[in-house]
Order: structure tokens, then C-alpha cells, then sequence
């Protein structure tokens, strides 16, 4: 185990991550028309039952069901952004289509299906709890300082350059002045956790290290950058 | 030397970029009102002077005096979209930001001086030549076999994976049916140029291989998603 400060194990691996993965990557979406396990019906078609797993809260079913107007069972970018508006906020494209890369089914990487819904969901609402937390004047806005002991209390340690670069994005114009709002907290934080995941796959012992050829390191970064 | 397939140092370092970058981190901008060495003048008022590298193109020169409107010497992003749509076509704000990220002076990364700017413009003519000679049919566009036949020519060998990452993004709407303009040709080709150019610095013996920390991948990786 390496001990170059504070990048170890315990810290640059989300400790948020067992409740934002739960269940994203061992689930399998059941086919239209079975029933459910936990026997919600509502007053929908019979016909029209995606799986959710056991526990989830029957609010984010509910978000899902009305804004799954087709009732395909998936729910594409915009109706991403118009549901999250309901229990969250309006967030930029930019945030969703990182949101959707992020809790992508593999097998259906444009659209996002009950199981991912349900992660993301209670991701935000985590997420939303440490965001805050740390705006402790209630401005609805965090400073870069407020930004790295938020991401530390969800995990990351982020070196300095990096949470440089993440808040110069925010402090272009004179309107931000480098402060974050919520949306931007969670495009910056999910930015972090995405290139975080993608190193420890690579790095499974937690040396802190990681080897990596050009094309792994081409493969790892570009679909960040063109999601 | 490593000799896994084509990714050597012939093929993954750009053949193009002693020319794309001639001159862009060797260079100091003189002070205004200084004349400069190869005795261009023009109309303009004599204190304005910014400096070219010697050989620059009149019209590269031309373009830079007549956008930088307030004499600042340096030209903004909204700038740079407008005077490269005189040369080239008008190019999305996210494929400029791509740009002056790539192409900024260290001192100013949020303007654009007259040194950055000739490079920028003739690696822009470069690159315009290798996209012209493989839109084969004259259609304006150039499919995903073409793009990576295009990349190749600049010395760019990418993994058909990270070749499908990048064509997907221009996959989704029927309008463009995974076909490249000019524009996405570009923007392309920049996340490929620096990425390869990041890692290069990683791997200066060409091993094909670097070994990264997490904090310096980290610190690789997060100023071209946030540029």
C-alpha cells in the first residue's frame, strides 16, 4: 500500500460509492409486463412494469413512470433533464450527458432504464446532502475551498492542480466569480469520480500507481470527453 | 523501443506537429510599440506592433489586426470563432475552447496572442489539406474509416475503440449519420493531437507504455474536460 499522503485506499476510493453503484452493475432489467417483487401497481397499465429494485422509494418509481411517457421502459436525455427538474434542479446537458455516461446500462448506453435511475437518483440525493453541508451560508453557491472538503467528505482527494483546474471552468465570468452551484458541483464532482473509478481499475491493489499503455490511457479518457 | 503493432514512436507521434507547433513555446511577446523584425506596418497605428514569428503569412497577420479590435494584442474566444470563420468556416464554441486550451500561451490561457494564433491558423491549413484529401467524394464530410485513414496521415494511429467512442458522438442524430464535417474533423483531431502529446510527455523513450500516479493522471486529464 502506498503512503504518499493521503492517497490511499481510504481516500481516493469514494467511500460514497457502494450507495451510488448499488445496484447498478449486478441487475438486469425483466421484461414488460411481469410483475413486480414488491407489488406496485398504481393505476398504469398492467402492461407497463420495469423492474426497479426491492427498496426503492416509490417517489423516484413515480418520477420515472410520468416522465416515461412512451412507457419504454428507458428515459433519454431530456427526459433526464426534465424529471431531474422535479426533485432536484434543472442541470445543464452537460451534467446529463455526463450523468448518462456515468450510470449508463451498457447495453443501452443512450437511455437510462429504472435500475440506473433509481442509483443516480439516490446518488444526487446524496450528493445533495454533503453539497449542503458545506454551503454553510445557504447561498446555493460552495468556494473552491468548500468544493475540495466536499469531495474529500464523499472520498476523493483531489491534488490541488486539479481542483484549480475544475473551479478556473467556474471563474471565467463575473456572474460565478468561482463559486459553484449545485450543477456544477455535480458536473465537477462527477468528473472526479468517473476518472476515479476508471484509475482504480487500473491500480487494484491501491498502490496509488498505475501503468498504462497509449492505447488503454486513449481508451479510458476519450469517451469522457466525447459523452 | 517497444513494437507492439504500429504504435511506435513513427506513428503515434505526430508527423504534423513540428509544424503545428513551430515556434508556439519557444516564443516572447514583445512589448507594444516595439517594430517589429521583418518591418510590416500597414496602416494601422505605429504603436500597435504585436509580434509574428518572422515568415508568417500577410493574411495570417491581416486577420489577427482586424479582429483584435481593442489593440489588446490578444484576441478572446468569441474573436477566434469569428476571424477563423474569414479563413476556414465558423467552428462551434466547444471545438474553439478545444483550441485555445491546445494552442494558449501559459501566461494568458484565456486569450489568444499573435505567435499562438500563426500556429494555430497554419496547423488549422494542415489539417484542412489531410481532411480535403480524404473527403474523397466532396461531400463536406468524412466517415469513420476515413477519419482514422485521416489521423493516421498525421501520425496519429488510434485504437478502433477509441475511434468508435469518438464517431458515436456524431452518431446520434440522423442529421450527421456518423459522418464528420470540418468542424467535428477538428475537434476530433484535437482530443486525439493532445492527449497523444500528454501522454508523449509521460513516455518521452517511447516505450508505448507510462507509468502515471494518480495525482498526475488526475492532473493530466482534467483541464481538457473542463477546457
Amino acid at each position: 500500500m502506498a503512503n504518499y499522503n493521503i492517497y490511499t485506499h481510504e481516500s481516493y476510493a469514494p467511500s460514497a460509492s457502494p450507495m451510488c453503484y448499488a445496484q447498478q452493475y449486478s441487475s438486469s432489467h425483466q421484461s414488460y409486463g411481469q410483475s413486480s417483487s414488491y407489488g406496485y401497481s398504481s393505476a398504469l397499465a398492467p402492461s407497463y412494469a420495469p423492474y426497479f429494485p426491492p427498496g426503492t422509494h416509490p417517489d423516484i418509481i413515480r418520477s420515472f413512470q410520468m416522465i416515461d411517457r412512451d412507457r419504454s421502459g428507458f428515459v433519454d436525455k431530456n427526459e433526464l433533464q426534465e424529471v431531474l427538474s422535479w426533485g432536484y434542479q434543472k442541470f445543464s446537458l452537460r451534467t446529463i450527458r455526463l450523468l448518462m455516461f456515468l450510470f449508463k446500462n451498457p447495453t443501452e448506453p443512450s437511455r437510462i432504464g429504472p435500475v440506473e435511475f433509481a442509483a443516480l437518483w439516490n446518488c444526487l440525493g446524496q450528493w445533495r446532502v454533503i453539497f449542503e453541508r458545506f454551503d454553510r451560508d445557504r447561498s446555493g453557491r460552495i468556494d473552491s475551498m468548500e468544493l475540495r472538503d466536499a469531495l474529500y467528505s464523499l472520498g476523493y482527494a483531489v491534488p490541488p492542480s486539479v481542483l484549480q483546474a475544475l473551479i478556473s471552468k467556474y471563474d471565467r465570468g463575473s456572474e460565478q466569480n468561482g463559486q459553484l452551484n449545485f450543477d456544477s458541483f455535480i458536473e465537477c464532482g462527477m468528473i472526479v469520480k468517473g476518472l476515479t473509478e476508471k484509475f482504480k481499475e487500473k491500480d487494484p491493489h491501491y498502490t496509488g500507481a498505475a501503468t498504462l499503455t497509449y492505447d488503454t490511457f486513449m481508451a479510458m479518457i476519450v469517451p469522457f470527453l466525447v459523452s
